[in-house]
């Protein structure tokens, strides 16, 4: 690591020879493999971007010039050059560096990122900002091909065009594969800009017969002669220059274009494919499997891990194969998360009832919609985070219209490693103030099942919340039955305090009640809360006492106040959940311990709210 | 209406002989007029629809054929040839038909439309339904110019592209206007696409140039080749059949290719041309002016309306202009929505710092978090029911980094006959379990204007509600004077129930509460809410009332029982605000006193709920 140990920022990076770049990307691509097999994290699309990193710092003058990184997981390199190579040991972990860009942690990270498709409109931004100060920088924005596909970017794109005199270049990183592979007419349009014999053929022709009076009707329609030459015509419709398709992994053809590219005025598009997991054969072989990954060997890679407790998002993919077995109407929906999501079964089983609309969230809940307007009944697999980029959908076309939709909301609650852009902390609250909904926390992996079919077989909006990674370990049954719905279990009869436990907090929440002798309710329903038990524990139980793994602000606490208070009811309450503000990554149950959300801060903030009671 | 009286069904409209059509259209657009002059309503867009409808409903097998009108405020002719002519004149009133289309009101409405850019989605949904079904029915989208620069929009062509063998026929109804003149890219592109001249300069070059080598290469390369001949492959890129642009108020070309192209399998795309206000000179002149309107005379047209109490959109915008004058760093942001939120003069005034991004929300907001990071202060004027849209930019882009940008919300609470789509009832809700949002609620206009400048002034992210239209009339001050973050405000002392409202609901509770001999707060914050103010009055009153526009769950009146809660107090609180339902079109006043929302539902409430002590 010769080369690399002397770059501590990007300045160190430009005294370097052209010449010695090569091998600083040989040392790059080599220290990130090292550092994710010890940490984890993502591999493949930071062994794509090495080159690209080392070009971009190389050429332009960062952080004068704003470089944003789309979704931003295939920052790394860009992290190692820039300063945070010794910190990169903390990647992810509770007061370590972030797996994404984050503005608070370096001036070169000048946008936050981690959910798609922003870098566009951000970037546009800071360029028009630039012209506004009469400032001279740069703005870049680095986005896959995936990303690029969400609604956002398009709507960045259109505007752009309006602007022909601002210093902004947006680079497509083509790597043809999101999390999922990509899908999608734009892809098929990439593949074709990609096709190398297509690419050098039309340029032949153009060479060799556009002679005479066609040469004259090419210049007449230059701009859509370039469509004949070059199949660009899409991204210059749009207002941009249009470059490439480049190999992103060689510098010698990446530097000369990019230096070229920064003299230019007005929006640049710059066209680079490059290969997931580039320089490192196991990943290049199965870039998904090297996607998002733990500790693992650099020489014998990823083993398989002993088999453990099945992930939520396996009990649900398994749910739904046994439930698309025995109703036909069923059709499952994703936004590009077929692996995350735990369809990769489905998808296969029934490829013609499994649809991934690509990263387009807002498409996917509509698109749903008008498949349940059919008779279908459509189950959207999607994160809770990126639920909130279909929340209008959800509203207007789905709960207003009461439709037949059930949302399967994977990584609700704390998230662990990917930290406060991907918090599923949000759901309760955003979701309970939209009539029609229903909404459901399984406390164990046995109760998600019931859930997802009760979820299924209720004609309208249902949702279920889970949280990632795996529960308690409670066995699963077999059968597709469905609970009652708003109806809450009661586990345990105490005395004095009366515990309202939600979801993934039932199992600590009972713990704690058997210790106070408290009495412990598995609310299930966050809406429509269980009116009737709320109200007989409330006058049955001088204190209540609300957990969830969420957000306090408007969350399921907060609805059993309202039960309360129209129920007339006026019983001392103490909400616990997650506090008001972000949290960032770190493991889970450290987090939950922090914010008194395991066993033993349950206990400990009920004996100091409610005191000797609490005994 | 000879003709037009004859008709209560498409299937009347199909035994017309094709040569009495026109004279349909002339009797349709004068129904038009007549209608929306007496109860007003959108205008504009429906005269430039007529023909079109006509032309669908004829030859397409409507309701089995799917028929969605994207926005949907120009579906009035549709509604008028679906059976609802002699119910146009209960349009958008309270228990009257929608001003959208709605599935609940009729079978020819297959899919409820009012936000924009969802009709593909839904759509493309209905299309792969009838695939999975082995059913034959064509699904038809109509969508503007303005709509079709919607993310989702492009989300869902992007996904149509996965599919050559589905009945899917998408409409662009371009007339280069959506309420605020169209903006971007695409629409230039439109423009190009529509240039008669240039069109048939292709045309004329394909026919009379391409022989002998050329035609081989035309044919090598087709789809580009298209590209030359006529300038459509941007769709065509997506997998469309591309057919246009034809003249959209012409049924001896609208008749035809409709029955041309449903004759045809795949994605299918009709570019056609039309005119807002067509047939009625007032409207043709000024289409803004005639878009959305009240009563009005047909001969005389629109009448200056007397000099009245200002809206909070021109308090808003005048609020702009004063702070942009003597703030070089303020700049505007608006989807869309120059004149509804009252930008007009700013945009006129100070054009370098306007930016109207097109029908684009995510992108909008994203964008300002851009403009914010280079140390601008963007405002973004949004319609609360909008910022639906882009609530994950909110979250992710702007609350999580902290950012600097305004968000004024217009059209916050009941908005009257535009109805349950455009609710602005949720915010509150939706944006206070957010961390660091500052939200707040006006109660007059002189306040709206402190509030403003608040936000403005605050180093983060920050929203005003107000709402629809006029306020109670206060006259507004000229100083740019903050108030206090976190602040309420006691408006009278009186004994055993205090009040604590929000917004526009301060007026009603005032005089409730004087009529009551109760006390009442102005609480001006929803977030951070007054903690000490809350305590204090909990501490001196032995009851709570609450009253919000906005729905109870999870919204201002959930706030203050978390604070209680988290202050260890319990008084009884009586939650008043919007019920957990969506709520239909109507007056404002007459839907605010049916939900008990004006000052005697507020007494009547509070008498029920606590007896002789509301006395």
């Amino acid at each position: 690591m010769k080369l690399l140990n002397s770059i501590n920022s990007p300045a160190d990076l430009r005294k370097l020879p052209c010449s010695e770049l090569q091998e600083l990307a040989v040392e790059l691509r080599e220290y990130i493999i090292q550092s994710v097999s010890k940490t984890g994290g993502h591999l493949s699309s930071n062994l794509g971007t090495v080159e690209l990193a080392i070009a971009l710092h190389y050429v332009f003058d960062t952080p004068t010039d704003r470089l944003i990184w789309d979704v931003g997981h295939q920052s790394y390199a860009h992290k190692i050059l820039t300063g945070r190579r010794n910190q990169m040991k903390t990647l992810r972990q509770l007061n370590g560096i972030s797996g994404f860009p984050k503005r608070d942690e370096s001036q070169y990270d000048a946008f936050g990122t981690a959910h798609s498709s922003t870098s566009i409109s951000a970037a546009l931004g800071m360029a028009l900002a630039a012209r506004l100060k009469n400032e001279n920088y740069t703005s870049i924005a680095v986005i896959g091909d995936g990303a690029i596909t969400g609604g956002m970017a398009f709507e960045a794109m259109n505007n752009v065009g309006m602007y022909n005199d601002i210093n902004l270049l947006v680079i497509l990183n083509d790597n043809d594969m999101s999390i999922s592979p990509a899908v999608g007419a734009l892809n098929s349009y990439f593949a074709r800009l990609m096709s190398g014999k297509f690419y050098a053929t039309a340029k032949n022709v153009g060479k060799t017969v556009l002679r005479g009076p066609m040469l004259e009707i090419a210049k007449r329609f230059e701009e859509h002669a370039k469509g004949l030459i070059a199949p660009a015509t899409l991204f210059e419709e749009f207002g941009f220059n249009y470059v490439g398709p480049i190999d992103g992994h060689d510098l010698e053809s990446l530097i000369p274009t990019l230096q070229n590219l920064k003299e230019r005025k007005g929006p640049q598009f710059l066209h680079i494919v490059t290969k997931k997991g580039h320089g490192y054969k196991l990943a290049e072989a199965d870039p998904v499997l090297y996607h998002g990954l733990g500790k693992f060997s650099p020489e014998e890679g990823i083993k398989p891990a002993p088999v453990s407790k099945p992930t939520y998002a396996e009990i649900f993919g398994n749910w739904l194969c046994d439930t698309a077995a025995v109703n036909q109407k069923l059709v499952g929906i994703t936004p590009a998360m077929r692996e995350g999501s735990g369809m990769v079964r489905f998808a296969k089983t029934y490829p013609d009832r499994f649809f991934d609309v690509g990263i387009a969230e807002q498409h996917a809940v509509t698109f749903a919609a008008g498949l349940a307007c059919e008779g279908l009944k459509p189950v959207v697999a999607i994160y809770s985070t990126f639920l909130q980029r279909a929340y209008d959908q959800l509203i207007h076309d789905v709960a207003l219209q009461n439709l037949d939709v059930t949302f399967a909301l994977d990584r609700a609650g704390l998230v662990g490693a990917d930290g406060a852009t991907h918090a599923g902390n949000y759901d309760m609250a955003y979701l309970r103030c939209i009539p029609n909904m229903v909404i459901m926390a399984p406390s164990d992996e046995n109760e998600a099942r019931q859930m997802l079919t009760t979820a299924f077989l209720y004609n309208g909006p249902a949702s279920v919340r889970y949280p990632r990674g795996a529960g308690v370990g409670k066995a699963v049954h077999q059968e597709l039955s469905p609970l009652p719905i708003g109806k809450g279990e009661v586990l345990r009869r105490g005395q004095n305090i009366a515990i309202l436990a939600f979801g993934t907090m039932v199992a600590s929440s009972l713990s704690a009640g058997e210790e106070l002798n408290a009495t412990v309710i598995n609310m299930r329903f966050v809406k429509p809360l269980d009116k009737a038990l709320v109200l007989e524990i409330a006058q049955t139980h001088p204190f209540l006492v609300t957990v969830e793994e969420g957000t306090i602000s408007g969350g399921a606490g907060s609805a059993v106040m309202e039960t309360l208070a129209a129920e007339k009811m006026a019983n001392p309450v103490l909400l616990l959940g997650l506090p008001d503000k972000f949290i960032d990554h770190g493991d889970v149950n450290q987090l939950l311990a922090m914010h008194n959300l395991d066993k033993d801060g349950i206990i400990t903030s009920i004996r100091k709210r409610f005191g000797k009671l609490g005994n």
